[in-house]
């Protein structure tokens, strides 16, 4: 009797250690090859194998280690494969990463630091965060992730999506139709973006939207191209957006010459809002790889006509 | 029939607002007074009112604006008077302020911005609260309120008081005496100290405190006299002490010659870790004050003997 064997490709930024965490699994019937020509299985971070994706022509499943999966999207509009990403381990670090941002900016710890280093002793008026209104576009595991972290610090978390329906048992106290968001922005404090890119929400951040905003705070978590760039700029410049915190490009690194490095109302992060630790990434990947060797549905398939 | 009118002299920082809001209420029987012979109440910052607490002869009752009245406590030792703090409304400031810096810390928020400067794309490597253990002495209305915000961030609160016993329905997950402490503190992440200044807390951050920690965030944001300075300039020194965030002092403001200023371990914050507003504590004192019109007892009582 032959058992089948299945064949992984790894193509990641940190191959060394996604092996040596898969050894340690043994996980059953599979063989990690270094070829690309024989792989079954390819385990990849999107923009790594975008370009490189004639080079497995045998693939029938790739598991993302990132939640985002345009890079592959674009490259691949008749799937040849199924396409599963990564969910659930992003939530806490987004969370994280715009709750500290928006700490930092109501409460006016960059400027006690530079008093400190003048040895300036000097209290000032702020806000508490309490009550305060967040406006999330998506409510999907992420958003809903953060809803019930800032509720828990006294903000009002509202959902934004393709149905007005919130997710079931989820924290928004409200949530809205994508399409009904414009008469909601004027009384937001604080916008956050975690929609994937899609035809749908493609530059969906432009001037139009920018336009019924009054000095909110502005984070994007999401993907670079939900937002149209001179757009922003515009909406900075009039105070319908008073600080921008991106943590994703169009194009990343970004280059020298962009004007978001030296804009006094920007904050730029290389894309650390959320990282893939390869251990939680293997573990959704050996629970997907004993459903796929035992011929059951994957979990966290991206569905290639809504591209998410 | 003579109404028996109340006399109230105000001795905080913002004189011009309280009357402001008092007059608003227009509170039954209440004169507010510029002398303070007549005064029977006051409604005081314990720090301004201290020097001159015998200016005020016929006081029968002082509500503080502050949490911490110790300044008022060291010059009131045998009491003629009741005194009344305010609750319940800095658990969330207090939140806001540790939960910040933790984020920034953890996640090298303030490298980030470094790089920002130098138009410089690097990722690091971090790692997520998530799991970190977070021990909060004192377990009254600020910890137990931060308990509960940081266990929605996926942190573990642990309190520590002077029974061992949690207060009910609080989200500490541990709770310990603070006579059974040291042991604890190896296994521990952060120390947020929201401890008054009492005789049995004077200098209880020392150095057989430190001597258990390993690169632990110290967060003060109860008394500055809690914490003996060598020991902890020490601790920092022997890494037993990662980062200390201090926002309170023995003497406020801190001197020039104050080694905290420029340590690179250390950030000062001027005493902003939780402000009174003055809408807040005259919602507190307006119902303290029908109580006490009307002969019942007043709430937040400071038990002198306790020292809060």
């Amino acid at each position: 009797m032959t058992m089948q064997k299945h064949t992984l490709a790894l193509v990641t930024e940190d191959n060394d250690k996604y092996l040596s965490l898969l050894k340690q699994r043994q996980l059953p019937d599979l063989e990690i090859c270094s070829k690309g020509h024989a792989a079954s299985i390819v385990l990849a971070a999107p923009p790594k194998l975008a370009d490189s994706l004639d080079c497995y022509p045998k693939v029938q499943w790739i598991q993302s280690t990132y939640a985002g999966v345009d890079a592959i999207l674009e490259k691949a509009s008749a799937p040849r494969f199924q396409l599963t990403n990564v969910k659930g381990i992003f939530g806490q670090q987004i969370s994280e990463y715009v709750l500290g941002h928006t700490i930092n900016h109501y409460r006016h710890f960059a400027l006690y630091k530079q008093q400190q280093t003048n040895r300036d002793w000097q209290q000032h008026h702020y806000q508490s965060l309490n009550g305060k209104r967040m406006a999330i576009f998506g409510t999907g595991a992420i958003g809903s992730h953060l809803a019930n972290v800032v509720k828990a610090l006294g903000m009002i978390p509202i959902g934004i999506n393709r149905t007005g329906i919130p997710p079931r048992q989820s924290a928004f106290a409200e949530t809205y139709h994508i399409n009904e968001v414009n008469t909601l922005l004027a009384s937001v404090d604080i916008i956050v973006s975690t929609l994937p890119n899609t035809r749908a929400t493609h530059g969906i951040f432009n001037r139009e939207l920018f336009a019924h905003c009054r000095g909110v705070l502005f984070f994007n978590v999401g993907r670079g191209a939900t937002v149209d760039t001179p757009s922003l700029l515009t909406a900075l410049e009039a105070g319908q957006i008073d600080h921008a915190f991106l943590d994703v490009f169009i194009n990343e690194p970004i280059s020298q010459e962009c004007p978001y490095w030296h804009h006094s109302q920007v904050t730029v992060t290389p894309h650390i809002a959320a990282l893939s630790f390869p251990e939680q990434v293997v573990d959704i990947f050996a629970e997907n790889y004993l459903r796929w060797r035992d011929g059951f549905q994957l979990q966290n398939l991206v569905d290639f006509n809504k591209g998410y």
